[in-house]
């Protein structure tokens, strides 16, 4: 029988600590060449407003391949049932046979999704952030500073999000949580105008963040699109940019920030460099403190794959963190 | 806690009679354009041999989503294991929300396949067919006819295969086990020219069956291609065909025996029927006992929700077959 494990065990079994190592080694062997990620599967089913995506990716060395479901059904609020789910199913990299299934009912992706934004700052964002500015206030806009605060010196959270009175909660939570000062501001420029590193996390379907709000020295990490149809940087944005970086250019031109900016032509292709190559070595991060980064993340398999294979290292020795 | 079922409680919960009840209304669902079938994830790991394909389909009225993982690791047997595995996961289709894992070992995908087989069969071969010529002597070998003698009158197998010894192996456990007379054959050309129906169930990558060794009113399936660079069926046996069928078109022209007879261009596109739309009375099947026909199956996802959703209805039920 192999193992199941259950959301609380599994939470138990990982941290951002945990996370950002997995994920900063994933992008590395990405970068070196060492994944092989095929194309995702979408399935939507318009009739009851669901869709199903499905990632999964090989990681040369790490010793299972994750096959990841995730499910997003509009109408399940007004059921009293969250609107995204999913599991991941573990296989055995050596011989494909079923290692374990973790019924992590999404936490997995929402924590390595956190990660990478992370590692992005690692070679993106000065060494000396303090502030972030996050735009939204939901579970990214908790796992980005969590993860954050794992690489850099972060004192200070700046928020905006559409609902008042979830982005009150979310400034006292992530407050008391991750023992920063959070502070709920008036609009997205005010927020622009604090950040060191500015987190975009919402669903929006229109631009949020304005190109001129973004400020010499900043760092900016989206990852709210995730779907075509999705953006929340002006396209105008990648043009102030210095350096801007996808976690996967093929798939970030397909549904992420950079589609639009294509579309715009605000960017070309070979502008853009791949978070892995970064971190691998083989193209620089910032190289100066006034620069603008940009970081689009619209999440790869091999992500899942690391997460996954990391947090089940740990529930199979006991390990916790 | 979700339900997690394995093989054995699986195998008891179905049968072929129970598979190609479920299969048969998935192609008819299909033709009447009641399926959303997303294209396939092939990961190849070439550095150990391996293999995973998944699918995944929607089908109106159906009260799940499975997605099937299927793993082929060639160096298995090597290590005393099965070289195929997999796994069904099976999602609420209301909700998205995960309802079950059948650990089935891939035994469902053995079955839906068989049952694809008596599908196709139903409305291609003559009514009166008895006997079935088989090539191959594996899991399809016997699964399609299991299937068969669901819908025809079947009373006899004429076999080959490339190993004597699985061969005799084959007739003595079909002969047994289905109640039909079976007959080991000295060559492809001899089961030909015996065959009601041509099953053709190999991984081989040269064509086995040359067009001249079919006869009028034969029906040949093959299931063998589910691959790239397979090929069962001499392009010329397109040539001869009255009617060729696809489970889907769009599959088996990039890896099923249409894709080689494209190439060849023994065949039109145009020429081509959806084994649903046949089902669904959108097209003409066999219309008279002098035809010739084929069916090129690769296997859709539509048929692993179908089994995987009505198996699972047993399952929590408690009925069996």
């Amino acid at each position: 029988m192999i193992g199941i494990f259950e959301e609380k065990s599994i939470r138990a079994a990982t941290s951002p600590a945990h996370a950002v190592a997995a994920i900063r080694e994933a992008f590395r062997a990405d970068g070196l060449g060492k994944t092989i990620v095929p194309p995702v599967i979408n399935l939507a089913v318009a009739a009851v407003d669901g869709e199903f995506h499905i990632k999964t990716a090989y990681i040369e060395g790490v010793p299972h391949v994750a096959v990841k479901v995730a499910s997003g059904f509009y109408h399940n609020p007004s059921r009293g049932l969250p609107s995204g789910s999913g599991l991941m199913a573990l296989f055995d990299a050596w011989t494909g046979q079923p290692s374990a299934i973790l019924l992590d009912n999404g936490y997995l992706t929402d924590l390595r999704t956190g990660a990478a934004g992370a590692v992005a700052a690692e070679h993106l964002a000065r060494e000396d952030c303090e502030t972030v500015g996050v735009i939204g206030s939901g579970v990214q806009a908790r796992m980005q500073v969590a993860c954050l605060s794992e690489v850099r010196p972060i004192r200070r959270v700046v928020a905006w999000s559409r609902n008042a009175e979830r982005l009150a909660r979310y400034c006292a939570e992530i407050g008391e949580q991750i023992a920063v000062e959070a502070r709920a501001m008036a609009g997205i420029e005010d927020v622009c105008g604090a950040a060191d590193i500015l987190v975009t996390t919402t669903p929006a379907q229109v631009a949020l963040v304005r190109a001129g709000w973004l400020r010499p020295g900043m760092h900016v990490t989206a990852v709210g699109s995730d779907s075509p149809g999705k953006q929340e940087l002006d396209a105008g944005c990648f043009r102030r940019a210095d350096l801007a970086a996808a976690d996967r250019v093929s798939q970030c031109l397909s549904f992420g920030e950079l589609c639009h900016a294509m579309a715009a032509a605000t960017i070309e292709r070979d502008g853009i460099v791949e978070l892995g190559a970064i971190v691998a070595g083989k193209r620089t991060g910032r190289t100066r403190t006034d620069q603008i980064t940009i970081a689009d993340l619209t999440g790869v398999g091999f992500q899942d794959t690391a997460i996954a294979s990391a947090v089940h290292a740990n529930l199979v020795t006991g390990s916790s963190r």
